[in-house]
């Protein structure tokens, strides 16, 4: 979903807050009273966890309000709703970490994409426990760390990652496949990750799903994008796709064919985040797309 | 989408207007400030038409205006803004005519869907220009008109299909695989109608697509539920689907594919226009699904 | 898939044995000697398993084998390859008996199926723990056997019921939303047994997939038709379809999409193995569609 | 589909001839008469055409012919069908031409499957009428000849081209996005191009589908891979995918989604192409998938 080019920078505010009468209202006047112009509304209604959720985007130019006092002045107004809510502006442009292993497919997917246009943000860091895709990293001028990680030095390697999204300024790391488990420290230091797993969860979570699924004979595989918690392949669920396969495919063809539905998936699911069209509630996400 | 049994009857505004700025705010507030709760709000803004394009749905229970004096009191609102708008009740329930040639797979979904739950709708009428049916509308204790059309008698036909459409206070004509052209005459008179073409609109508009689908050597074939226009399959399309075919199906493969598109697209087609998600402009679709 | 109604009654082979050179040319050459003009001819081979699987399909017309002499002739070629091997004649149509719960969706699609022609079945008998699909059966002159299932009952019904299927000869059990387990007992004595599964297995095996479904937050759901084992859900997959979803489906949507999914997957799966496409080797299948 | 990495190097052979009795046989007999393995075999009969067309993948590792006297050994075979024929070599990689203009994306994409080992082919040639892909070209060391186009330098140009083929020994141009059409002299002299159409053909045949798809408001988009022929995207179409659109979706938005259907459709139809998979006929293809 495009705006047009002639809207100029938009601000988005993300809400959830315990449902009642009158919020679509509230916060639509709030926009209004100030000389917005809202582009985009989206809303939903979760009646079994009685949670209202939303999505505002509206145009910076003519707002009254200076940036810096918008947080302030919704506050006033969230508080009293008990609300969590975030603000974005359209040309901050957040910053995203890359992690791979060897597999080269998602990494130049995501390269290519945000040079296309399509994924509006920063790439300053890729990070791998293997050095085969620094020649990549070189190409598109992105810095390329390398760090290895063994089951004794795990804890170590990982406090040196914080360190470096720290010096970076990462808002957003994406794993693009990773093969290694963050551990539950890292994710609660760390908590914004998005992962590529390559199954149809929860079908054939945990490893070698093209393996497995080969051996149990489905007719469909898939490939699922979510956020990274501390229950491993349990996360808010984005984005799934699949395709069809057949008697026809070997493991092999399985990797071939979830290969392009990896990339697609996890494309999908950084550009809704990127977007800012991703509410997590439970373990659940309300995607806007 | 359900809403969950607990809200009961809502009212539906389906509103379309020059865009300008407050407009969420100006209809939220309406219904906030004579105390409905919201549970449904879609907007769409199409920038290039400058139009604003909303769905809105509220519980009545609660709701402080009697139901007749909602509208009235929403046009207050609505002149000014120069919107066109329409009012619904959910337990409105619409009254569908289907009219049918000799194929029965349409017919039998959406009366079988009927039954189940999923169309909220009557289906008083069922018109033919064949005979062939009757025993389906008998058995579903329908009321069946047999009425043929020649090129002679077309005119005087469709005076009377009209009759029976006044007689029956029928609000929506579907076309469920009815093979004759309505007169731009009878549209005029008579616009609500849905028809399913057997082809990916515009491919193969007109007859025998898929025959020419099969001589085109497509791989893929579709299926699309429109509004009817004066012309002939260039009506605002509401929902399409595809299926895959290969070398291996013959036409008459084609055929059966493409009945089990025509049944699921015009069906999805048809609760959309039920719930009331469907907006048209020019000659386009909104459908808030 | 047609065969050209020109080509008459035809028989088809379908062959599984070890992989060997020419396994292909013997085939052919028995068919060709004999006179047979093959219409459709499908193999695969595994090469894990070293194991070929074939599908021939010739016109009975102008071959000079009479049909009772087909098995014994080809049996001397098939036993030094010590192939398994199935011969079915297009005009015998199977006896299929249809087992139902309440639900009437699916039933109610393979009976339209049967009738339009899509399926080359008979139907003699319907059969169901519940009473209140007999209407259904009386509409179509089908027999209706209400056979109640309690676990104290289980073993003795069982019995009734394969004595039923005994008494109508019939060739196939379609578990057309039958929420009943068969037992292993059963499953030995009767094998031939088509399920059609309400969610895209190994996800959500078991009960209450499309809750679970939803508590998980899965973008997509799907069904999953396969051969009954005695091991729960576990059967080789014959075919699998998918629809997506969004937060705003609730688990009645996902139960209305699952609908349409279940009735088309199983429908797709009878069609495949009543033209003899499937083969099953381990707990896959092969299917030659 | 992959052949197991133990099967070696394989011949194939593509057929189509008149129907008539015994191909199946006499072809088999071929192969298994000199010791071949056959690991793939697919054949479909055109009825209506009369027409038999297969294909047939046999090991090399055993075969009793040398390579350069099985064509014309099998020649002796196929004369007196009428048929005609090609043989290919699993490890003769075909030399392909890419053709762009100033888009990227589907070249980026054959460049990392042919690196991946999606695609066995060579790629010693890329040409555009436009400079802007030069560095990728550089980047992967791939000859990079710029040949801009007018109307007035066309005829000459287009000399220059066929030159470059021939110097470069080309088997195939993929046009990966190359925005020029070519005339019927040199499609005549160089038949072997595959094009990528960015729409659903027949739908939005020409210039600006996206616009066009954009205006009728359809709900679904489509990319078409098909073979160049006279006669302006009218050639026998290969392979065809979609994608769902909604109101949402600008035309921007149209053409991002479509850039991915567009390098997925290309990248199935050279693979298939280049693993022999394709037979044309008339102006419709068989595609062995």
């Amino acid at each position: 979903m495009s705006s047009p080019t002639s809207s100029g920078s938009t601000a988005t505010l993300l809400i959830s807050c315990p449902d009642q009468r009158g919020l679509v209202a509230k916060i639509a006047n709030f926009i209004y009273s100030n000389g917005g112009n809202i582009v985009h509304a989206d809303q939903h209604t979760d009646f079994t966890a009685e949670l209202f959720l939303t999505r505002i985007e509206w145009q910076l130019a003519g707002f009254n309000l200076p940036r810096d006092l918008i947080a302030p002045a919704f506050n006033a107004i969230a508080q009293p709703l008990h609300a969590n809510w975030q603000l974005h502006f359209s040309d901050d442009l957040p910053r995203i970490a890359i992690w791979v292993s060897r597999q080269d497919h998602c990494l130049y997917d995501l390269l290519w994409r945000q040079r296309a246009g399509e994924l509006a943000m920063e790439i300053p860091l890729i990070m791998s426990n293997h050095p085969h895709l620094q020649p990549i990293a070189e190409q598109f001028g992105i810095d390329y760390h390398h760090i290895p990680i063994t089951p004794d030095t795990k804890a170590e390697q990982e406090a040196q990652q914080l360190a470096l999204l720290k010096q970076y300024r990462i808002d957003l790391v994406v794993l693009a496949k990773y093969m290694q488990v963050l551990s539950a420290n890292f994710v609660e230091q760390f908590p914004q990750v998005i992962n590529i797993h390559h199954s149809f969860l929860p079908a054939f979570a945990g490893a070698n799903p093209y393996q497995r699924a080969f051996e149990r004979g489905v007719k469909i595989i898939g490939a699922t994008a979510h956020y990274v918690t501390q229950d491993l392949d349990e996360g808010p669920i984005i984005e799934q796709d699949v395709v069809r396969v057949s008697h026809r495919d070997q493991v092999a063809d399985l990797i071939r064919k979830g290969k392009d539905l990896e990339r697609m998936v996890l494309a999908r699911a950084v550009r809704y985040h990127l977007q800012n069209r991703v509410l997590v509630y439970g373990n659940r996400t309300v995607v806007f797309a």
